[in-house]
């Protein structure tokens, strides 16, 4: 009997601690763990103790903790493992230089920019469940991957979904990509109630649990407005192609429409797991335990059109489509402190886009980004303006 | 400059004068016409006038009409175009002769069984409308293809979807495929209803205006039965992996769901030039000027779990498929006379299942078919039962 034993691949999970992260390392038990995949770099924030667990139980061999503070605690806790440790900016770009095949950028914010960049330079596979590569940096992270020569795998349900139908040798004949919204807690609610809503309010999101930050940006539809300049950067669209639909049930994850009148859609149950291994097994399908859809339990989906007056995210993201250059981190730059003043009770829910798009427009001329420091450069400017118009 | 003028290809029609043979002469203008394609053979039958009007303007090499008594009056509408003549049986038989790139299998019934199968042992790619083929001679029909070395197109819009989000490379991890039915004009009628219904309620369809015959197929959802046991041979699936699921609005055509919880469908608007376009374009997708779905004026597509109580249709399909042999053609076959009886009046609505039901049990011990003669023979044993019972 022959045996053909495959290396293993090597990855890489760079905010392995996060909810993405955690889910990536049970897919990877799921698809055979240390008989199919080698572990090079895990990466966290600072939660030491879930990291150290991880790195031992995976066999990691480099662990890295983001906030330096807590690098010393995270040597004791892996001492005698054999596994090594960094920690800090310079710890996540050691992290980025470690040969990996494929890593998962999963690392929140601009944080996670500089890493992800330096993997795709080096050719690894990127999954991709970082906003601001594609939102900030989009043409320099797309130029990176390009040279790298490695894959551009989108982990987010909704890109992942338009990957699954998104036909290689079909590119002529794609006409449009739907990206669908829960329409978060917002989607009935009156401008006038939207005016006035609360932290608390707009924090319960109907479909997923996640975060405070992401769940106001979804009650917001400011993530859907991230999702359609990702969803630009990533496939290559005019910005007349990228369009939403209201769909609260959220089983279409997204929608392709094709030249010949076909829409093609990818459903499943909300669990990341399914786009994160698509992502780790492409281009072969896994084998997962996930939910199956049924059909007749779910009776009914719905879509409606997304209201612009109260959603006013969505026409910004087109702005910064259109407008192009470094629009798209002065939006998510202005965003991120109109965001913090409203979890703060400082700024009521609706002046977030109005904050952003007043910095949107005053830095118009900012030249396009040569280089990485370009990028940061404008969301500096796009979070001081902000600041100062919210003071 | 360079050009690069390609051949065009040979395309042949049986069935031309129906409506998916109008239908594709539509999207043959559509895709160009006579600059991309040459038609070798268009074939109808008992429209003389459409069948040699379509010859003319489409420039065919030989028209065929089926039913011979219209031989001469074929003949004097084509006397001096240079367009060849044949009629009946041996005229369908040479049609299948003729040298074609690509073969519009719509000729309806087992009188669609020989030409097509002709014409798939040459080797043409055969876009599939005829049911027979697959319901009635599955096995024989797909190691035809197969040998013969052309594609298998199938034009029906609900496996034309399933073709369209089957990915070739991924079979291993195919689970199961999701029939999609409108419900018919019973979907929501009782068992006592339903016992009692007319011709005239039950010829009313939904969303396809249609013949009537397959409008009672649609009814009884002998048509989703049908459907069940083609999906089984084009997909070569297992019979438990084919569901069906009620889904009034006909806008997702059907799905196919993966073992990694992804579902992958189809959708479009009721046309079926989608479906023929993608068999024709194939590999690569057409610009086809096809009403695009607007998901906000859609609002809403429901599901529910057929009832087979009421429609027993698809019990028997399972059945046919778990059974196999020749239990499609007997299935088929019964069914085609108890239709006649019901339109004639002589057979109640719900008594179509029982007969057919009646005469698979009956035939259960026929051999599978070797030959297109045993099917012919299993589909005319399983005629004169169904006959003798209703009488």
């Amino acid at each position: 009997m022959m045996t053909s034993k495959i290396a293993p691949r090597r990855l890489s999970i760079f905010g392995s601690t996060g909810s993405i992260g955690q889910n990536t390392l049970n897919v990877i038990d799921h698809l055979g763990g240390r008989d199919n995949f080698e572990i090079s770099v895990l990466t966290g924030n600072g939660n030491v103790e879930l990291l150290a667990q991880q790195a031992k139980s995976s066999g990691a061999q480099l662990a890295v903790i983001a906030n330096d503070r807590h690098y010393e605690s995270l040597k004791s806790e892996l001492s005698g493992s054999g596994i090594a440790v960094a920690a800090g900016k310079s710890g996540l770009m050691e992290a980025a230089d470690r040969e990996a095949d494929w890593v998962m950028a999963a690392i929140v914010g601009t944080a996670g920019l500089a890493p992800t960049l330096a993997a795709a330079r080096r050719g690894a596979d990127i999954a991709l469940a970082n906003k601001e590569c594609l939102v900030s940096a989009g043409d320099l992270f797309i130029e990176a991957v390009k040279n790298g020569g490695g894959k551009l795998l989108p982990v987010d349900s909704e890109h992942n979904a338009i990957f699954q139908v998104l036909e290689e040798n079909q590119r002529h004949a794609v006409e449009r990509i739907i990206l669908t919204a829960s329409g978060g807690p917002f989607r009935t609610s009156s401008l006038e109630e939207m005016a006035n809503v609360t932290v608390e309010t707009a924090r319960a999101h109907p479909r997923w649990s996640m975060g405070l930050k992401i769940s106001i940006d979804s009650a917001s539809l400011f993530n859907k407005a991230l999702e359609m300049i990702e969803a630009k950067h990533l496939f290559g669209l005019r910005p007349e192609q990228v369009e939403v639909i209201v769909h609260p049930q959220s089983v279409i994850h997204s929608m392709v429409g094709y030249t010949d009148g076909s829409v093609l859609a990818q459903l499943g149950a909300p669990d990341m797991r399914t786009a994160i291994g698509y992502a780790l097994s492409h281009p072969r399908r896994a084998n997962l335990p996930i939910e199956r859809l049924d059909f007749a339990k779910l009776a009914r989906l719905d879509f409606e059109a997304p209201d612009e007056k109260r959603f006013p995210a969505l026409r910004l993201a087109r702005l910064a489509m259109t407008r192009g250059g470094v629009q798209g981190a002065v939006l998510n730059g202005a965003k991120e402190v109109a965001l913090e003043a409203f979890i703060e009770g400082r700024l009521p829910f609706l002046a977030m886009a109005e904050i952003t798009e007043k910095v949107m427009d005053d830095l118009i001329d900012l030249p396009a980004a040569a280089t990485m420091d370009d990028v940061f450069a404008a969301d500096k400017e796009a979070r001081q303006r902000a600041a100062g118009l919210i003071r």
